[in-house]
């Protein structure tokens, strides 16, 4: 039996929609990875990955992977594989063959048949255990690493659970519907069988930042605006280069174009900031709860008055709050690309409580200049740390994109 | 300060995007519960309560508590509140007062404003539980439990974890978004607080069932289409009241156009299930995996053919495949409701393999009628119990709707 793409999408009705089956295959092959060509498919290609200054998509299924081989040839294989994978599932298209065969399993496992990839995004990471784990130079790589990729120090107030941190290698699929996210990750999990294990896995429900100044800020769930002054697409080359994209001239030729992902998670301790006043709560984050704006000011997009005083000569945004700590004005001018969602793992048996909050992502340049010193700061003085724990904690090199040309795939700039 | 909805819907832009503050207020007063006036709220009041014949929403967030007073004026006062919360929130509006206090906790948690209710349903059922515990009549009302509540029966292949399933009371939560049904959940929680905790609760990303004919079918999991010949909203008065609705001479008069609710939560065993050849899997499902079409047939539409036979006289649909065993042609025409979520709880790391499966909603006139007799069918003699199991379980008399009148609030036919 021939199972064609075309078969597909057009049993799914998807053609009557104005979704031409050539249209589909015509993306393989367009503009800067991160483009949205208007049918909700994002490029593959590109001198980036895409998924980082994509505008942000609503669902995430991020993944960390350990391998399970001592063979550099097969590490090389699976990202030639994955990346394959990859970018058939972001065009819309089936993993591997589409001519299915009764007798052996489907390459794709088809719960994403007939539905469109609505901006899916793939975008792969390396931690630092991939070149080094244990003093051990695994795959004769350890001379390759880059020093931003130098583990994460230990930060004040860390309460890290190893079991859902780290790992050789992740994936972040990015999507507006969370079936195709979740196709990607259990596609990417199957086709790794053998060669790499899922380590830990971690969903999103909801986006806590815009990467576009085309979306609105939304809330995370203390209730409040989140990622207002965010790095944005629409900023020049500059601004991304100077933050965000790694340089050859930063000690590793191979990331020149690529980024360094630091992932957090955020526990809230949502009972008890439910608990906590409108007046302590705004305080806490230093801005208005309902408009988002900085205290003292009227508009979200308001630069905080960092200097301005109450009646009684205190700070209007105390101290201690949180836009204050984390502001570029008090950090010499850091600033990261935040990526960041609203997860909920149901529910916490030994507190009793909603186990939610916020799955920090942030992409930049080198996270020991930039994330370190940010949250050194945080977690020693942010008022916010009453109401938050950090459980989890990753740090991945984000290769540079790859054009669409045989034998082409991410991360063979380390690997070839 | 004082914090107007309208205050709220200007400040996010809606008023732009076509939705008038009046026209919010005005759907509290709207038609039929369960009815859609387009601009994505469902009217909470009506006959029934909304989310069982609703076109089916994608996303779910499903929660059990258990009641922690002895008290059953504070179970009434705990639907009287959860009521009044459940219509402001499907209507788009805030929990509590819109006038916030800086001294005291906003009743609302805040994390919802600005988002549509995209079609937010929220349905109450009480649980076997709530009128006989351990055999002790808890809060006076075992004399009116309804006989269709009798607990389930253990039923052949059960795996079933008491710590995630039961429970006194349930809401279930469905939006398209996400946000808007833990929303829900959470403030519900948060409105329990001193009367009921937590006792489970499960979150849905992508619907394996249509209730509207409208509705495409969706693929669950196995990356099969699931919910092919489910009950629609469509279907006639009579069909519904014959498989979904509660009559007053079924035993219990106060669940009149009220129905049950079995939740089971299906573990599937993806990795076993994604090594199976494609003509095993059509085998076990009894369908064609691309098209949907039974064996045998070339439409999903299609009604099954269980009496063919291929060419060496074997039935071509096979005799334990789950569509001939789960047919209401082979169950004496039993149907149900059903209204299943696929799930993901990220990783088992007992298993190491993707936690993940489908979380089977159904709702009928009388359980031990409908679901028993067919799950023991099923639980013997289905071919997908290789790939399957029931991991939690629950059963719940949701009750009739409510009229828009001062003073009624879901489950007062049972509580006043």
């Amino acid at each position: 039996m021939s199972i064609t793409r075309k078969r597909f999408l057009v049993g799914a009705g998807l053609v009557g929609g104005g979704i031409a089956v050539g249209g589909v295959r015509g993306l393989l092959a367009a503009d800067e990875a991160g483009a949205d060509d208007g049918t909700g498919h994002i490029a593959f290609h590109g001198t980036h990955q895409a998924g980082i200054l994509t505008p942000q998509q609503d669902r995430l299924h991020f993944a960390a992977f350990d391998l399970t081989t001592s063979n550099v040839k097969e590490v090389r294989d699976l990202m030639r594989a994955w990346t394959e994978a990859a970018a058939a599932m972001t065009a819309g298209a089936l993993v591997g063959s589409d001519t299915w065969q009764p007798t052996a399993p489907p390459d794709d496992t088809g719960e994403a048949l007939g539905l469109l990839p609505n901006r899916l995004t793939i975008t792969f990471g390396f931690g630092p255990s991939l070149f080094r784990a244990d003093g051990e130079d695994r795959f004769g790589l350890a001379r390759r690493m880059p020093p931003a990729l130098k583990p994460l120090p230990d930060l004040p107030g860390d309460e890290i659970d190893r079991a859902i941190s780290h790992g050789d290698l992740c994936v972040q699929a990015c999507s507006d519907d969370p079936q195709a996210a979740f196709h990607a990750v259990r596609n990417l999990a199957r086709i790794a069988r053998g060669v790499a294990v899922l380590r830990w896995s971690q969903l999103g429900f909801g986006r806590t930042s815009s990467t576009s100044q085309n979306q609105q800020t939304p809330r995370n769930l203390m209730g409040f605006k989140d990622g207002t002054n965010n790095i944005t697409a629409e900023e020049s080359d500059a601004v991304h280069r100077k933050h965000v994209w790694a340089d050859s001239g930063d000690g590793a030729d191979w990331m020149h174009d690529g980024s360094y992902m630091v992932t957090r998670r955020i526990r809230m301790l949502i009972e008890v900031w439910d608990r906590a006043s409108l007046a302590d709560q705004e305080q806490t984050i230093g801005r208005l709860k309902a408009s988002g704006a900085p205290i003292g000011g009227s508009g979200e997009h308001d630069d905080p008055d960092f200097k301005a005083k109450d009646d009684k000569g205190m700070p209007l945004i105390p101290d201690a709050a949180h836009v204050r700590i984390a502001s570029p004005d008090n950090n010499r001018g850091i600033r990261m690309l935040r990526r960041g969602y609203s997860f909920t793992d149901g529910f916490d048996d030994q507190l009793g409580q909603l186990d939610a909050g916020l799955f920090f992502i942030a992409y930049q340049r080198n996270p020991h200049k930039q994330f370190v010193p940010v949250q050194r700061r945080l977690g020693a003085n942010d008022q916010l740390n009453e109401y938050i724990v950090h459980r989890s904690s990753g740090l991945f090199a984000v290769p540079p994109g790859i054009p669409d040309r045989p034998g082409r795939f991410i991360g063979d700039s380390l690997l070839n």
